[in-house]
């Protein structure tokens, strides 16, 4: 993996730079859609890269670890294959999923010992075995097994899963480094920072895992809750250690705000359910605001979906007629507001890309985010 | 609506036709896409295009009329410019979901008074106003106002239900006449074929429904749960009734063998909602025979789909990855699974047509049917 900076900006620490890995380039500030079982939901692969313009998608490896399972994932060659997506894939250890799914979950020094959110069967990740999966996974891009703290936490508890989450760290590394690739593709391991919205806690982390001299760099435990403002101090902690020659990920992170001030302060790629989750919902993202296309207004709008939207939904589908299948639960409905939804995100950081070359990124997202926010 | 037979076979009723309608032409025999409530399920209009090929899909009266109304649909422009499908329509009148899914229905000779299954409010159908508001969905084919019997039925029942939708046709018919289409595109009537499995009465419903001298006509109330040879042999008696030089439209059939068959008999058009239902339950209809893909012994297979299928999903897509989707209830394996069912049954009736351009329609069918009914 070789990651270069071709421009930073001057009232801002937003930079715009380019990814390279096995399975091509990724242009960054990026934006990542999530496939959590090896499929971004409602959407079919061609769509996301032609329509949407996807460069780099997410697995999970706690989900794709039960279902469809190892054995399967070691048969088809890897992810790539199975799901035939040939762009870059970056997994999630699962570590957040082993708390927030899983029954009975116990963390020991050795690992996360958990019993499966679907049939109850009893597993143990360790940080060598999620490793070892996501080798099996093949991802250009594996985390690290780490703790997501939740928000509200406690100093200590967060100060003692931190530490818990460096030396699970220390291992991982060290099995990564003893570890190849099974389908001939370099693997990029990518630890986490933590720390909760403490910030010596999060200057310790990122001083740890900057240490670990990683090719990438993750933020975790962010966007669980806590203010946005603490949200922003953190990055703003964390990427003042983190090296500025590697590239920083933001994890579950956010709204195409939190997105805009995510890249002001300096990261690099980001991944977040909302725009298919909220989707789902009649939530639409737009560069003039926020459409909740449920409302009565939209009834007898006969406009397209978003006249300034890239992917075909925009044009060929009405207002009218997407609220129409909202209220009336048609599948279609959760397919055109995720490409829409999906297709928007990968516009925002395409955009934010052209305003960071232009070196008139700045001036740029404090408009945006005023009008992204809006509801309309 | 002009239609033109240009093949008819010497060993079967089987014909090769064309319909002309205000929004282009039918190729038939032909199968309908089932788009209940302006959306055929999980599949974009693009994709229903271009890769299953559909020339005509179905929307229902019923559902429509629920949701998203008629003032909507009025305000539209009517269904084809709401859903943004140029292609012919087809409308069934609702009776059938009268009578199926909603509460407190109640059959008088004036029309069908029911409460919505949505919202509990009351309602009233007519043979009028069913004319009236097909009028403003704009459909290509309006179907009648009928009362399709279930299976088992007494006979004394089966007659005067069919005695009450004869009159009910005599009023729609009439309706029909006196009223113009809306939006300046033609628009055919169709009545509809009733009673039950009983040979006079079918006889007679066929006699009542040729006297009424509408462009095409309509079999309903089969497909109901009777056996299938009672099936074919009221298309017999039906077909040799009805006039031979207007479309005839088999409602509600069937599976792959049905079609065939029903070709056989001289039917020209087909709906049915199986090859999405049944593709969303993971069963998948092929030339070689149907799979039901969430079985076990696919789980390792990363074979295509299906090698002789006609649209994107069957390569791109192997039978073990469909199979996990299915399994992990992901939302894109209704979409896979019913794009393919969909061009399964899309293939099949053009197959059909060149055989019977070729005048080896029975031979083929006959080695078809047994082929297509296995399992595999």
């Amino acid at each position: 993996m070789k990651f270069t900076i071709s421009h930073t900006t001057t009232s801002s620490k937003a930079r715009r730079g380019t990814i390279s890995t096995g399975h091509g380039e990724i242009q960054t500030p990026i934006f990542m859609p999530v496939g959590t079982l090896g499929s971004v939901k409602g959407v079919h692969q061609t769509e996301l890269e032609h329509d949407i313009l996807a460069q780099i998608i997410l697995g999970n490896t706690y989900h794709l670890y039960l279902r469809p399972g190892i054995e399967v994932l070691r048969n088809a060659g890897g992810l790539h294959k199975f799901m035939n997506w040939q762009k870059p894939i970056l997994t999630d250890s699962g570590g957040y999923q082993v708390f927030s799914l899983s029954a009975n979950r116990k963390l020991t020094a050795q690992g996360a010992e958990f019993r499966s959110h679907i049939d109850g069967s009893k597993h143990l990740f360790t940080p060598e075995s999620v490793v070892d999966i996501q080798r099996i996974i093949g991802s250009d891009f594996m985390m690290a097994l780490d703790e997501c703290t939740p928000f509200p936490c406690e100093y200590d508890y967060a100060k003692k899963s931190m530490h818990l989450t460096h030396s699970w760290l220390a291992r991982g590394v060290n099995h990564y480094r003893q570890t190849e690739a099974l389908y001939g593709v370099e693997q990029t391991y990518m630890p986490i920072v933590q720390g909760s919205v403490y910030t010596d806690l999060r200057q310790q982390s990122a001083e740890f895992i900057a240490s670990q001299q990683c090719a990438a760099n993750a933020i975790g435990g962010l966007s669980v809750g806590e203010p946005e403002e603490d949200m922003y101090a953190m990055i703003e902690v964390v990427n003042n250690i983190l090296p500025a020659d590697k590239p920083r990920y933001l994890m579950g992170v956010g709204t195409p705000m939190n997105i805009l001030e995510g890249i002001d302060r300096g990261v690099d790629m980001f991944d977040c359910v909302m725009p298919t989750r909220n989707g789902r919902n009649g939530m639409l993202f737009t560069q003039k605001g926020i459409i909740n296309i449920k409302n009565e207004k939209w009834k007898n709008d006969f406009s397209p979906i978003d006249a300034d939207g890239t992917s075909f939904v925009d044009s060929y589908y009405s207002k009218a007629y997407l609220r129409h299948l909202v209220v009336a639960n048609e599948r279609l409905a959760a397919q055109i507001a995720s490409i829409h939804n999906l297709a928007f995100y990968l516009w925002l950081v395409a955009e934010a890309r052209t305003q960071i070359e232009n070196n008139t990124f700045y001036e740029w997202k404090t408009l945006m985010v005023k009008q992204l926010a809006q509801r309309i």
